[in-house]
């Protein structure tokens, strides 16, 4: 193999995952392995899902345009997610840090605080971790635990032709947040979707309750991204028209301030923990009507799913050049 | 507070944790929080303990001296030596690492059978993890997830005075070992005893059976720093003798070629991944020579527990300097 071949940029970050694990054991308790948001484990009567999430400062996040409690916040509401994506209920959560000798205390202290406000508004606690020195940057990641909610696991895989594809809020907010702080454009609403996101775990859970609804995934790489795995999990063609995709009233009001089209940030980007679900045609308009009148929280349609030899994501009929973020690649 | 005062070096590893911590909230089924070597959680009829442990590049382990197999086999021991501390079953692993994009394919295959080969021979499997870039160094985040042994969850807080201190195994030889690799000396078991430490599951499983066995934690920090995280946990005073520990022939025969004195390296020497237990005088024998002849491993007999004043460990009636590894402090 030439060193070229040889690199991660060629493989990318889920290319790397699937060349690691691809030799991996199996177990009859293992009901989901690698590929999903969680694992999905079966002990005794129980279902559990747990997942790990890991953040690098430089990589994740950036101090100069977050305080350590965002930091904190942010990081951890995007572990929490995973199990909002199947329709969880997050348990129990770990935190490992690698932290600097010279780090401030204080600074250290609002960090943890973030995680734990954060844990405790999902209603979760947290049970151990691991503390240990890194020789510059701060790593963290997060294990959270779950257990499957009222309804059944909404796995990546299940969605089938004709369903409908929906997704809830608003996800370009929150790149046009950062967008907002890198620019000093004073935006608010969009900073505040950037810094402090909440993962939608009562909405995943009443999801994983309805009739109809087959697939689910949350949107942290970017719309585009994230629906491709849902399109490359069940082997079928995902189809969105681009004028029904929601922009927020507050991101249509600050992209010229910001620069920007709406339309790009909405497709592409990432950190938003909203989430993207299929479901049956003939349960669409009671599944979106109560949706959003008990979640005050728009639930968007925003294409259909089809059987097609293309497996995979298209715009208008056109495949998007840019599909999101790859931690290799981009 | 004065900027000195603030920083971590002052509080430690262990401060900090506690520091960070001692306001965490309680849950109905988390039966053992932060302080243990896992979490113990009681859902359904269900025990299970969960440990998290982070590795960093240059903080823990170094390519200098151990190949990419190595390092994951030694990394991914030093999380499952967590369970065995407890006398719990190894079932399912999570994986989360943060690598540089050039890092090597070739590399990452090594790295990760390293941690797979390890997690196999322990009977258990890897679930799920999360890979992400890193933008110098490797770090490594395990998530251990087990089930209570055949007998019960062994804590660290369970010593009473009267107990007899023992220790499996040689706990010197693993710190010999990383010596003898800096120093080019060649002596293949201490070298070996380094690289591929093979945490204690069954061990600790067949000792949490054992009546009389009252507290157990695994060897990871030093004998004397681990020694003292037991007495802290039971508030107890630890009193170990120096002409009863134990010095593995080959920690003996190599010790002028690796110019150290072999029971500084048995006291302070971390990463054995050996089991360190306290049990009622009564039932000593019988446990030494069964645990003797059941796993062709020494069970050494290395001191008492008391009731005293001073909570804490002794060698010989005398406080140690050094006590082993804390990771902001050393």
């Amino acid at each position: 193999m030439s060193t070229s071949e040889n690199e991660l940029n060629a493989l990318g970050e889920f290319g790397l995952i699937h060349h690691l694990t691809r030799e991996l054991q199996s177990d009859p308790d293992l009901i989901q392995g690698v590929g999903d948001d969680c694992a999905v484990l079966g002990i005794g009567e129980e279902q559990w899902l747990v997942s790990t999430d890991a953040v690098v400062e430089g990589v994740h996040f950036d101090r100069d345009f977050a305080t350590m409690y965002d930091i904190g916040w942010k990081s951890a509401a995007a572990a929490v997610s995973d199990i909002a994506a199947m329709g969880g209920i997050p348990r129990f959560v770990l935190v490992s840090m690698a932290i600097p000798r010279n780090a401030p205390l204080e600074e250290m202290e609002q960090l943890y605080r973030g995680i734990s406000d954060l844990v405790k508004q999902m209603q979760a606690v947290i049970v151990g971790g691991d503390t240990t020195r890194s020789p510059d940057r701060i790593f963290i990641d997060f294990t959270v635990i779950g257990v499957n909610g009222p309804g059944r696991c909404l796995l990546r895989s299940g969605s089938r032709p004709g369903d409908v594809i929906a997704v809830t809020g608003y996800p370009g907010d929150s790149a046009a947040g950062l967008l907002a702080l890198q620019k000093n454009v004073d935006a608010p609403e969009l900073r505040q979707a950037h810094l402090h996101p909440s993962p939608r775990c009562a909405e995943g859970q009443w999801l994983s309750l309805q009739q109809g609804v087959h697939a689910m995934i949350d949107l942290s790489d970017g719309l585009l991204q994230d629906c491709d795995h849902l399109a490359q999990a069940a082997r079928l063609h995902f189809h969105l028209e681009s004028n029904v995709l929601p922009v927020s009233p507050y991101l249509q009001q600050y992209a010229d301030a910001l620069e920007v089209d709406p339309l790009l940030l909405v497709l592409s980007g990432g950190e938003a923990y909203e989430l993207i679900f299929t479901m049956s045609p003939g349960r669409v308009t009671r599944i979106q009507q109560e949706f959003e009148a008990r979640f005050n929280l728009p639930c968007s349609l925003i294409g259909k799913v089809s059987r097609s030899e293309k497996v995979g994501v298209q715009v208008n009929g056109d495949y998007p050049e840019q599909h999101g973020f790859d931690h290799f690649r981009s």
